[in-house]
């Protein structure tokens, strides 16, 4: 398998929409996947945004820490970087029509790929939860407590990945995005941007390698039939 | 990764809906993933079984033929076997109560894992289509034009897949079996049966290696969103 062609994804989102947010692997052994990517910490503990290997989370106060090797997660998308230009951002596009434009630029709708913008952002809007604590609500219900940020004239970088639609479920399908500021002033989920400039830059895999969290009996008994993933999904994300 | 606990799916189940049936994969290369499997042939050439590392077609008129290196294949399933038995048979067993015996055995409806239950059937019926030609039908066209097989007291190998409802789509939620007779006198994709003895072996995997046909512009310019895939699925499957 050539490293740079597999997204490895630990969890699926769909085991978040009933509440398991347990933390059940260790972001080092995430980080033996992939030096970039997203996800979560236990308990829904903030927005994690991994960059160059070095792993970060924003957490529900929008703090920006940078996290212990033994941080335990529930759910994360990570791969090893090797982006190419797309192409040159103009200052008038919006989050909607910048994701419109990467797919009518490639040819990537049924595939996974990841997308990376540093740039200059002019305005940024972000948002993360707070750590929950067991017994865990719902995600819809944390989707509605969410705190949100913003700030003006940050470089930061844009870091996340495309879903194609056939993965709705075990997935998000479209984009999901996440935000860290060069300085570490502010990150978090992507919520709304204005920008200068920048690259966008993406990565497509052909292979998807899905790691299951076998070890946590409430995943494995847990009867996902009666969760409408999809919905809740669209709802919280 | 460890190799016994990873399945790997060529292709998605998803993408024969629309009748993109075209191999884009040798079978010498999905031998590389696994030993043990299920898939089916270019222009959706019959039904294809994988035993110790052995690949059989069942054809169209019924026959059991070998596998040439280089035959082509759009879909399909295998992993490296490593079965431990779960029970053995009751006579009176059907395929619906078998599976559902299984599920209330262990606690794998979240996660892909494999069956096998090599036995004696006092009868075996299965079933496999012509192979297509361009322009390719619909999946739900050609099982109607499906044709049927039966035999009485053969032994032979069930082989196949259990997936999560959460991957339906990707997948085909539930048991997707094969059978092949010991003696290549009858197989394909199982029907009914009724059997003597056997014993269920099982194998659960924590990964699933999920590699796209990213070489096949067909798929990659394909359009899902009107196959409604799901539907389809069941009722071909």
């Amino acid at each position: 398998m050539q490293k740079d062609s597999t997204l490895y994804q630990y969890g699926t989102l769909a085991l978040l929409v009933p509440g398991l947010f347990e933390g059940t692997k260790s972001i080092d052994d995430i980080l033996k996947h992939g030096d970039t990517g997203i996800g979560t910490g236990d308990g829904l503990d903030g927005e994690l945004i991994v960059l160059n290997g070095h792993p970060y989370q924003v957490d529900g106060s929008g703090k920006v820490n940078k996290l212990d090797s033994n941080f335990m997660v529930p759910f994360a998308d990570v791969h090893f970087a090797n982006f190419k230009p797309l192409f040159e951002l103009e200052s008038d596009i919006t989050p909607t029509s910048l994701e419109k434009t990467v797919l009518s630029k490639v040819n990537y709708d049924n595939i996974f790929f990841s997308f990376r913008l540093h740039g200059n952002f002019k305005k940024i809007a972000t948002r993360s939860v707070d750590k929950q604590s067991k017994p865990y609500p719902k995600l819809v219900e944390c989707a509605d407590k969410q705190n949100e940020f913003s700030a003006e004239d940050k470089c930061g970088t844009l870091i996340g990945y495309y879903s194609p639609k056939l993965f709705n479920g075990p997935s998000v399908g479209g984009f999901h995005l996440h935000f860290l500021a060069d300085d570490l002033s502010i990150g978090g989920h992507l919520l709304d941007f204005e920008v200068d400039n920048g690259t966008v830059e993406i990565q497509p895999f052909n292979k998807l390698e899905q790691d299951f969290p076998t070890g946590s009996q409430e995943f494995m008994k847990h009867d996902f039939s009666k969760d409408n993933i999809e919905a809740a999904i669209s709802k919280s994300e």
